[in-house]
């Protein structure tokens, strides 16, 4: 929203969307005036109906409606910020639709990477990086298309646990794990960041969106975020794209992308970074890591049931069933007792995730 | 040389210069079968016409056969690697003529940047930074040709006086000044980086070679020398290009540009450079950095002036007549005793850089 603010001369929101929060929805359409709104929570479409009653905006309800909605003809680009899997098929539809789509839902191609790209490809929609991480390295091959990238180093903060031992890991909590030192995110992305499973999800994300081999992408350590990533081209150079940890850049680019217009976000200064420094991940600490490269190596349907079972082991250690520890635990379950199976559909997909979903729920009920 | 071994497919040498050094010129000629060369010291003429005798390669001496021979229609780019004012005029011919130059020789854009630029604009000949500094803005400015600039930060090693207190300056000797921390160059660079005035001859160069305002020109001491400079754009997005500290990558880019070949230099990597510093530079116990701001500032031959000025006094402290502190105070003294006069051709620059030379070397015989 406050991107929107700041290129309120380029765009305006045509439709805005929320899960359960209702009354943020309402306060923002109030203020945005988009053409229509769409509650996903079906039981709260009275209410939001009523609230923008006299503001002439049309209100939809359920996730199908979210489907439906990514067609229309007055929408010029999707910025797909759902967490988790469920932003798979209205993606998938934007996509189809030709539509561009500025993507921060890193599920959509640590799930279904090959069918999104291939649809993408098929109906000329750019898929435009918002992620930081991506968009940095996104900034950086901008004028470098004549040339062979020979590799990819993807910056991470290392979240709030990367001085942890393994013992001290154990015994973490999650209000712990909610305090990122550098980001202000969600809770399933932030405890992500602590597992690096966050890392994991966006080195498979690089793989689809640079067309890049897993051999040729590295994560580093940084903990002060402000390299947000580095591309090494084929003469040994390295390109970097930095700033803020602040996503109002990143989204900023994702919508204007080649053009960069002045805004008054907070400007990245040295005084206040004096230092920057750079370790290597360590997965024998943070497993999560190295179960996404496994996972991106093995492909088929085994990103996609790391991915489930990321998103359930997150919720069961936010509603203190699991310790942080069994986190990885559960992911390298599912990666090791998935059998490997191509997916012909986003649908084939869905089948892979809601089998772990299920199982795992009932497992840990 | 080694650049172009490793791009022997695309490049080959059709004209060596040297200035004394005759053995290497004659070792490098033999090795890389030039067309031609020329020594522009002349008593050295025989010597070389001799050694080339048996290898079909032309030999020429003294400084007008290197602005003659730029003209040659068989040179396709000149690289003007001369060390101080010596480089102008044939810097300024090969513009003239319309072939594209990598410029090493910052004094060329100091002391005459204006006519520089315009003789490039006028016969559509690029100069491309072989500056490490340089060239990272180069290469972090691909592709963003529709956005403005809001900042550039040039990196600075800081020398190897970086952590001598103004005290101890007064007592450092040319031995010490000469041990670069990072970098392997000539002395006369070695010792400008040890006073800073290397980085204020680069902000000036900067200016001229992207057209950017002295206000819109930082300078950050990074003793690391991995970030080798950064571009801020419009929207706050900060660009950079690192590397390994070697002219090598540099040197390529400016032949190859937009291409980069792949090349087996050394690669950077994260596991040797754990910690990137960075603090502001200080000018009161390295004025020089300031005096190029001031000398730029005041335009007109101003910057000639302070440049003959470096020039003569590094050589003195070299030959172990002044104290490395007295060589700000020497150009000072130029900057502020010079009358501001406009330029009309590289010669009215000359005479400005005759007179301090001729001044100072009397005044210090």
């Amino acid at each position: 929203m406050e991107v929107i603010k700041t290129l309120h001369d380029f765009f305006e929101i045509e439709v805005l969307t929320a899960n359960l929060n209702s009354d943020l929805l309402i306060k923002q359409a109030k203020e945005f005036s988009p053409n229509a709104v769409v509650i996903n929570d079906e039981k709260q479409y009275e209410k939001v109906k009523e609230a923008l009653w006299d503001d002439n905006i049309k209100v939809f309800a359920g996730s199908n409606s979210l489907i439906d909605i990514v067609e229309m003809d007055s929408i010029d680009i999707v910025l797909a910020s759902i967490v988790g899997v469920a932003g798979l098929k209205p993606v998938y539809r934007a996509l189809e639709c030709g539509k561009p789509v500025a993507l921060a839902n890193k599920e959509t191609l640590v799930v279904a990477g090959d069918l999104m790209i291939q649809t993408a490809k098929e109906n000329n929609a750019p898929i435009l990086p918002v992620d930081s991480e991506h968009s940095a390295i996104f900034q950086s091959i901008v004028g470098e298309q004549f040339n062979s990238i020979e590799k990819i180093i993807i910056t991470a903060s290392g979240g709030p646990f990367r001085e942890k031992s393994k013992e001290e890991l154990e015994y973490v909590t999650k209000v712990q794990a909610l305090k990122h030192p550098n980001w202000s995110m969600g809770n399933k992305v932030t405890i992500d960041s602590a597992t690096l499973m966050n890392k994991g999800l966006e080195v498979i994300e690089a793989k689809w969106l640079f067309n890049m081999p897993l051999e040729k992408i590295e994560v580093v350590v940084h903990p002060q975020s402000i390299i947000h990533s580095l591309v090494m081209f084929a003469d040994g150079s390295l390109k970097a794209q930095l700033g803020l940890p602040d996503m109002k850049l990143p989204i900023q680019y994702a919508l204007s992308s080649p053009y960069r217009f002045p805004n008054d976000f907070p400007r990245f200064d040295f005084a206040g970074y004096p230092l920057f420094s750079f370790e290597a991940p360590d997965t024998s600490r943070f497993p999560c890591l190295a179960l996404a490269y496994e996972a991106s190596r093995l492909g088929r349907n085994i990103p996609c049931a790391m991915n489930a079972a990321n998103e359930v082991a997150v919720e069961l250690f936010l509603q203190d069933k699991i310790k942080f520890t069994e986190i990885p635990k559960i992911i390298e379950k599912a990666v090791i007792e998935t059998d490997p199976v191509k997916a012909n559909s986003i649908d084939d997909y869905l089948v892979t995730d809601q089998y772990w979903r299920e199982k795992l729920r009932k497992d840990f009920a």
